[in-house]
């Protein structure tokens, strides 16, 4: 494709411009927020494709539906909303086994579950490839914009980005784990990979915060997208006071990779990126005038690994 | 694969079981019925897969953007419902035009302009297979159920289906359709197939049925579907009266084909078949004690073409 997902976007809302009153939210942030005449519904849709986004050799059947409804959920914490509802749409081979089947769903439904979130519907289809699409419907308040960043920011994330990317890594790479040490930092990045474990109850806690986005597509892509208004400062010996940092440094100079990398531009690592005051979690920069995302302190641009280029 | 979507469909019922009192209506029916502290909201998705459900050789992109997005509007106003919102999530695979795109983007703006919905969110990801799914959310009164028949209730039927059934034959078979009369016929097999106009304000019409359907996978399938508590009785004498059966018939007799193949047994045909008194539509027969379909009048079982089998 000659063009980025973001010129496609691009276009589309040209073409989807009808927002009335009643879209509080449209095309563009992590979901979409609508009004009805007595209460605001959120919702947020995500497709995920055998090949591109999962392997069946490298994931089972339940960390694929688990991994899958949490990055559905994810959006919708994201906003500050509470999601209730999600439809799931499937296509099939119709080589799987029932077996197979019904292990997606139970990740699936124990991702959901873990949020009181409740599977209301689907299709399946036939289709030459494994598709599977969501759609999460929630309540919200107050949405927390990606661009409702203001100057004098402090800037915090739910926590250290980079396991999913690490694991990502291993896999790609063939890399022999058993010759890595320590285990638990080997398991922590293949399990993350394979089924994250996503911070929601830290994004609940960031109800307060002027901008908010799930990093999901990498730190910096998504920090560019939150600061075409106002300028992100991150500071990366900051993020090297993260507790976390040894651990995904030392992995990352075993394999021969570059731990910014990973913490910087790895995507489906999810983890909450928000601006304001008093917030928790950990901070990692600030808010200051201008536009654009600078990361002090890392020479080399991070370079991650993404599935539209 | 060795079972059917409904065996599916039963064991993933099976695994979504914590139905609580928000689910007014769940896995099974055109849509799903949550409740919120304060109104209802109707919800329902819907996936289509290149090769399977569309072909761009047989269709522009717009038609294919309208097809689906009717297909999914369909399932909203057969449940009684109002669609509002809806949600787009497509895998592209590289190969398309910025042109098939857009175009394919306002057949759905299009469709969803028609019933006054906006679509307010998406994803686009990249796949081997063109696939595209769709989430449409709506408001509620009254959901109207396809169990709600009563012994004694009319069964209806907005439009006569059968047309998009006739204008896949037409394609499928390479049929040579210049040589066919009337040639308005033909066109209007060929339309309903590429990009079916549903009667979506028949449906608000029959807002006081009992029980009401969108019987795109097949009149006598869906039919099926509404009648495992009361005996739907079809008469095809009273479907012979309708003013478009001698178009549809001639057209069959022509291709050698079964009329009552695609009345009773093709899909993709978007018609509202419901039951209750005094409604509005075409009448084909009555609710009896007992369960299960009966279209008296027709020997030979009509079939159909189904994806899933």
């Amino acid at each position: 494709m000659e063009f980025s997902e973001a010129e496609v976007i691009a276009e589309l809302s040209k073409i989807f411009t009808r927002h009335d009153s009643r879209v509080l939210v449209g095309i563009g942030d992590d979901a979409a927020v609508v009004t009805s005449p007595l209460q605001k519904t959120v919702i947020t849709t995500d497709m995920a494709v055998e090949g591109v986004h999962f392997r069946r050799e490298w994931s089972t059947p339940d960390e694929i539906g688990q991994k899958i409804t949490a990055a559905n959920l994810a959006d919708v914490y994201a906003m500050g909303a509470t999601p209730e509802h999600l439809v799931v749409a499937i296509s099939l081979t119709g080589h799987e086994s029932m077996v197979w089947i019904k292990e997606l769903a139970r990740g699936i439904e124990m991702e959901a579950r873990s949020c009181d979130v409740l599977v209301v519907g689907g299709d399946i289809v036939r289709g030459p490839v494994i598709t599977i699409s969501m759609t999460a419907i929630g309540q919200i308040d107050k949405p927390i914009l990606r661009l409702g960043a203001k100057v004098g920011d402090r800037i915090v994330i739910s926590n250290l980005p980079g396991w999913s990317a690490a694991g990502l890594f291993l896999l790609l790479h063939n890399i022999n784990v058993s010759a890595l040490s320590p285990a638990r930092c080997v398991e922590r990045a293949l399990a993350q990979f394979r089924a994250p474990s996503v911070p929601y109850s830290d994004a609940i806690e960031l109800r307060n915060a002027h901008s908010m986005c799930d990093v999901s597509d990498g730190l910096l892509i998504q920090a560019e997208q939150m600061a075409t208004k106002t300028r992100f400062v991150l500071n990366s010996d900051l993020i090297r006071l993260h507790p976390d940092f040894a651990d995904l440094t030392g992995l990352a100079a075993q394999v021969g990779a570059d731990v910014w990398d990973w913490i910087a531009a790895g995507g489906e690592d999810h983890a909450f990126l928000a601006t304001g005051v008093d917030l928790p979690g950990f901070e990692i920069g600030q808010v200051v005038p201008g536009t654009g995302v600078e990361l002090q302190g890392v020479a080399k641009k991070p370079q991650g690994f993404h599935h539209f280029t």
